[in-house]
């Protein structure tokens, strides 16, 4: 997991979404959370026809909202059937009526869908500090209609200052069975995830046994959705869950199963797919920048330096500018605490080489082009080692700081 | 130097400069680094008297500038005579050339002053990997005139894109002797040092032994330039040093001598000073935040989580909008890693208490008026202990987006 990760052509279910695999249905209503009203949703759900093996991980934000809480209880026993979720407030800090209210929207779901509350994951995400609206959301709970096709609605509905939802299937065929992955995540500032981004919720009718499942998301989000940053703020929400129903038959994927290798590397496309489309939609974000790092003395320094540089405002902000700044580059990857051999090291904007232990001539104009598209490329090798790592960011722009200066007001 | 600093009233020297404790001079001259020239000024060079003692601290960037290679070894000994800096260019990621360029420019000042090159300390700063203009640098400091008043002129060199020069000196008296601390910094964006400031040059004409000066200048800088931040990149070029001449006379100050405590008071109330004119003059900041967190299991909890809310683009744009989202300040006391009881936790922003182990109900527009002025003061008591620190930042502007984004071209 620590050498660059070839990302593996997807084979990408049309309209595919979090219900496409078989036995998930989903759906979602507004239920006046979220400010302003046309067309919006707010309130989501997502329940599989049949008990699933689940697996999940959560911010290490030593500040953990009330949804965090219940849902590390309630995905303990590596088994879950729904997911609720409401999008506008957070519920976070809010003291034991937030956990109340937590535990209550678990109960709601459960109720509604005949399966127990310890069964379902709950996630709530907004603004910090306000006690959820709670008549909202018991009327909303109760007027969602679950479909197989609600997928997209469920991906609208979590979404507070994303531009789009972010939605997707993969298929995999293996052993004689056609398996679906399905995914729905949210996330737009307030996202530099030492675990996951703020939701970024996955569904399989592969059926997995349960260790393997765990190993397989932990090493998936590793390459994918920790390595995103849009401003270096850590979410007190972040949830990642996959839910796997089996119902598409076959033998239980474990470790030693044909199939291991085909869904593990399902999954990690998936997620990679997932986190791009987040840093992509980053906050005032116009561009998606992928920082491969290489040469690193060890997998841990190429994930440092790789997420530094894509997390320095530095880089960010010259990169909106299509400035060609490459000392930008060196500087944070020197902050990130990676080995760096300067005699050695290499950097490229795109294709054009500009630093090889010391500065290349380079043309301004073509350094500058290799900036100024929606992708943008930026390459370093440490000159230490052959260990490697890619992460994925987003440019600074003036629009982030008009969005977060004023979220409450 | 882990307990909130109690920042004692400082002696200032009216019109005081590096240039005002006795036995020093400095100077400056525009000489063509700088883009634009009327005025300007760009390569400073300050002299003792005498021979100094003197301590220094660097960036702990693992990417270093050529100066700082140089200037380690210059100071290695305790013993400096001279600083000689330029900016506009920062020699960094130069190769050999560049660490050639680094030793000429203490020759070249100690050939011009008459001391040894070994005792000069040199620093550049400006955009990195681009070769230094020696034939300009040359000339620049064959015509530099020092004057006991040049300490101005040295501030307004050393700057970049600061909006203003950073200068002051400090008096004190103690056993019969008057004592003047003084002080040039500049910084404005790459700040959130490990070590201290861009630059940040002291200088003393009290009499000091070298371990007790090392010692106080560390402790003043732990509080004081390593608790600020503007964007959380750290530069390559980071240096403070402290010279002390002994010229106003007296014995030597030691840990011993009854003077230790009131030079180490001066000197950190001087550094604190320099740190929070560093911190408001930020890259497009228009306001100086302070945050104050107390209540912290340890003092490296307290530090940690001061500086990582003074340095959260969340708390940084919600301050610029005057939007009293106080959950953000939560948010990043938590992802510091710092211990918080939630439960015993209170935030204040101003004297407005907003939060108390659940949100406190509070009126918008009081709590907005109190980001609303130049001075913003953050306070939250993370109810663990009995800790404190004190960190310094400032909002962040789409002003900050606009100068980040073409700096080099």
């Amino acid at each position: 997991m620590n050498t660059a990760p070839a990302i593996a052509a997807l084979p990408v279910v049309e309209r595919g979404s979090i219900s496409s695999p078989r036995g998930f249905r989903a759906g979602a209503v507004y239920a006046g959370i979220k400010t302003a009203g046309a067309g919006k949703l707010d309130v989501a759900l997502l329940a599989s026809d049949a008990p699933c093996v689940a697996a999940a991980m959560f911010t290490r934000n030593s500040v953990r909202g009330a949804p965090v809480i219940v849902s590390q209880e309630h995905s303990a026993d590596g088994r879950l059937q729904a997911i609720v979720v409401n999008a506008g407030v957070a519920n976070v800090a809010m003291g034991a009526a937030g956990l109340a209210n937590a535990r209550e929207m678990c109960a709601l779901a459960a109720a509604r869908l005949g399966v127990a509350a310890a069964d379902v994951l709950v996630g709530s995400t907004g603004v910090i500090g306000r006690p959820l609206p709670m008549d909202r959301i018991r009327d909303g709970i109760a007027r969602i209609e679950l479909r197989e096709d609600g997928g997209d609605d469920f991906a609208r509905a979590i979404i507070t200052t994303d531009t789009r939802p972010k939605t997707l299937a993969a298929r995999f065929e293996c052993a004689g069975h056609a398996y679906t992955i399905g995914a729905a995540a949210k996330g737009s500032g307030m996202i530099h995830p030492d675990m996951a981004t703020m939701f970024c919720f996955l569904t399989t009718d592969a059926p997995v046994e349960r260790a393997f499942l765990d190993g397989a998301l932990r090493d998936a989000v590793a390459d994918s959705l920790n390595m995103i940053s849009v401003d270096s703020d850590t979410s007190t929400s972040d949830t990642t869950a996959l839910l796997a129903n089996g119902l598409a038959g076959g033998a239980v994927i474990d470790a030693s199963h044909p199939c291991a290798a085909q869904f593990r590397a399902a999954l990690r496309s998936t997620c990679i797919e997932m986190a791009k489309m987040l840093a992509r939609d980053g906050e005032g974000a116009e561009k998606l920048i992928e920082v491969r790092v290489e040469g690193a003395a060890s997998g841990a320094d190429a994930r440092a330096a790789a997420r530094t540089i894509s997390a320095s405002p530095l880089v960010k902000t010259a990169v909106h500018g299509n400035d060609p700044n490459w000392g930008r580059l060196l500087m944070a990857a020197g902050r990130s605490g990676a080995r760096i051999d300067l005699g050695r090291a290499r950097v490229w904007l795109g294709s054009t080489a500009v630093f090889a232990g010391e500065p290349l001539p380079f043309d301004e104009e073509t350094a500058s082009d290799e900036l100024r598209g929606a992708d943008v490329l930026l390459r370093l090798d440490l000159g230490c080692g052959d260990a490697a790592a890619t992460a994925w960011g987003c440019d600074l722009t003036a629009e982030y700081v008009h969005i977060n200066s004023d979220y409450t007001t």
